[in-house]
């Protein structure tokens, strides 16, 4: 079968990959240049955490031991407090387990490498999708060049899909994009001394209420920063000196590693932070299928780390809907939108895990929380955090949340049974002080 | 003020009359032809209900005498039961309120006459926006015409607006659009030897669980149908031969009435109900404003009637923002975010009744509650139902939904109490009983 997917990220690059190998002919359309022949964008996104469902979906292309030999395994966050003050969490209750920080260019290098080396596999670089008409397959692109005819078009092409701004066209596509009040800003802590200038075995996270900033480690061993702020905050640092004594007062560790501070903010781009849903994926007449993967499909925020993982699970969901279809693309894309159930769960956990990152992951009641969570799961037999499910499992999203409230109850209903044997022990304590002091009362409201 | 309005359609023209009374000169830009030079769009949302916000609207211009007179009033439902049994429902308990059937295509016919009679007022009909830019304010239209340096655009466009679709590209711009899964089809009933064929005095509905179709007189003395079914029961009527038994069967009482049904059925155009958010409505650059209004800011759903309604008292509440801002318009477009609050509302609500109409309305549960709720407002002091309050007042919709939740806290608080009185009242009778019965257990469990 030809295939056109346009957009050659990550999840375009995998998912060429997967075709390949089902034997199909895949065109790659990317509207940037070749990042090989050139240098990665600045400032924006440049780590990704890479956990199992990315893994397990490399894995499966014999791609992870190669990816994983370049990242920088992390096993707990390390929180900075304003005072300065550090304390670790393990992600998992035993501390084997690891998201890996990767940077996006050079996996995405590697996938392109990847993927135009297979046979069947062709990128066209510098092909802006401008038109797509679903009713023919015809393609345009920008400076005028079409291509007629695609059966098949499924647009990998990011938050902002090309091929998704057609979709949403059409009576009956549902879609929305919300956007957080808050922006983000990358920065950078290079290394010191030829050393990581923090622990490189972390995700470094400074929760300030309100706002924060977390850090990455990169091969080079500087690290990379973003701030996930109120766009009001990031606009009202508009001196070097407003940057410097802001970061003073809030991230007075940091700022001490970070000599390009000033310069950094002002150069570095503000990126927006956006949820996208879109319902259908796809849509068949009787000319062409044009789907929807990845984050065109469901683009999420990143504070769970999943977007890329999610991203690549899609792909190893497409080819198993494809194996359940006999590679019909209209049956297996119709398939593939059972997949919804599983990506608005993460979407909603990824928006959530902000306010437990920025806020209560620095709280005293939080940490207490994970202590008893960690108590819990060597307690309880089978108990597992959901971090723990969603990073480190390729449980579908949808049934982790359903184990998670499956074990909260059996927690609460342990917690009200043990309440209730403490209230009997009081009440028979009670009752014989009473009995002992009051005879004769024992009928007594 | 030089101020363009994109779209003449209801709200477009009633918001050039309010702006034009200011003393600010409008541009109203106008895809269609001049609908005073040709008839009415067929098959598409010919009739809508007016009720008392939208005559709010037009009394401030004096145009409410006008427009009432060409409307005819409807003062309750007319359920029509699948054996044909009918039941009225008033709209409200003193039965004196009504809302207004209109057909759209006059009234948009007799507000444009207005508006273009206004000093300052003028209608470029043929002008399709097709791009806008908000950092010059540069309007680009169909076949070349341009328009530069607008300072002040306003979106009257209608659910697919294009002043919208320019703002949805804007980060930080957040939207939704959500599909049910049902489609609209308009039907007809003629005019039956020059009378009525159903009471003119009402709104007709014939509620089938998940579907029903409604009627609305038409000043001919015919009544224009609206069928809101599943998209695939609408296509699953593929001849006439199906068309007729399935209406023989679940409209008998109609069937007899409508000798164009088949051929109205197959000729007349599928129509898509969707709910349009989009936050925030404008936005401000040096060189422009640009704003939304009407369907083009929060298009609903049409089962509460209110869609005109709303579009015309967004016109209301600029007016106001307007007189509040001593007519600067990016502050006054600021202070109309604040309606948002009120839309949503409406949005919500319209969704809901389609639930209520098309299920609950024909059900002898709802029908006794019906009953209740006007016994109620008779017995409570200053009691209002829903309905009363989003069609036969100006109370924002919020508040509305606020004095609702309230009322019902009274009402269940009343309930309790006259639960907790017969208890008592069932208590000590019973206590009673068991006294004069079994003496000496007056502690008894």
């Amino acid at each position: 079968m030809e295939v056109t997917i346009v957009g050659a990220g990550l999840v375009g690059c995998l998912l060429a990959c997967f075709l390949a190998r089902r034997g199909h002919h895949v065109t790659l359309y990317e509207r940037r240049p070749d990042p090989r022949e050139q240098g990665p964008d600045r400032g924006r996104s440049i780590n990704l955490a890479m956990s199992e469902r990315g893994i397990d979906a490399l894995r499966r292309l014999g791609l992870d031991g190669k990816v994983l030999d370049a990242a920088l395994p992390m096993a707990g966050r390390v929180m900075h407090a304003q005072d300065g003050a550090l304390t670790f969490q393990p992600y998992s209750a035993d501390r084997t387990q690891a998201i890996n920080s990767i940077g996006r260019a050079a996996l995405n290098r590697e996938l392109l490498d990847v993927a135009s080396a297979l046979p069947g596999v062709e990128v066209r670089f510098g092909h802006r999708l401008t038109g797509l008409d679903e009713r023919t397959g015809r393609l345009e692109f920008e400076h005028g060049e079409v291509a007629d005819g695609a059966r098949v078009v499924i647009g990998a092409d990011g938050a902002f899909s090309a091929v998704r701004a057609r979709l949403q066209q059409l009576p009956g596509v549902s879609f929305s994009q919300d956007y957080l009040d808050y922006g983000y800003k990358e920065l950078s802590i290079p290394a010191k001394d030829g050393e990581f200038a923090l622990d490189p075995g972390a995700l470094h996270i400074w929760p300030r209420g309100r706002s924060m900033m977390i850090a990455l480690p990169n091969r080079d061993r500087s690290f990379t920063c973003t701030l996930f702020w109120p766009h009001e905050t990031l606009a009202a640092l508009d001196t070097p000196q407003r940057i410097s004594a802001y970061f003073g007062e809030h991230y007075s560790d940091a700022v001490e590693l970070m000599p390009g501070l000033a310069a950094d903010f002002r150069a570095n781009p503000v990126g927006h932070l956006v949820t996208m849903r879109c319902s259908p994926w796809h849509v068949t007449t009787e000319a062409a299928t044009v789907g929807l993967v990845g984050d065109a499909a469901h683009a999420i925020v990143p504070f769970y780390g999943q977007g890329a993982n999610c991203g690549f699970e899609d792909c190893v969901e497409l080819d198993r809907c494809l194996d359940e279809t006999g590679d019909d693309f209209p049956a297996a894309l119709e398939l593939f939108e059972r997949r919804r159930a599983d990506t608005d769960v993460i979407a909603r956990l990824a928006l959530d895990n902000f306010v437990e990152m920025r806020d209560r992951v620095g709280s005293r009641v939080f940490l207490a929380g994970k202590r008893v969570e960690h108590t819990l799961e060597r307690a309880l037999p089978g108990y597992v955090s959901r971090y723990e499910l969603v990073s480190f499992s390729t449980t579908p999203y949808s049934q982790a949340e359903r184990r998670i409230a499956r074990q909260r109850r059996a927690v609460a209903a342990a917690a009200a049974g043990a309440a209730l044997l403490a209230l009997g022990f009081a009440a028979r304590h009670g009752r014989r002080g009473r009995r002992s002091g009051r005879p004769g009362h024992e009928n007594g409201r």
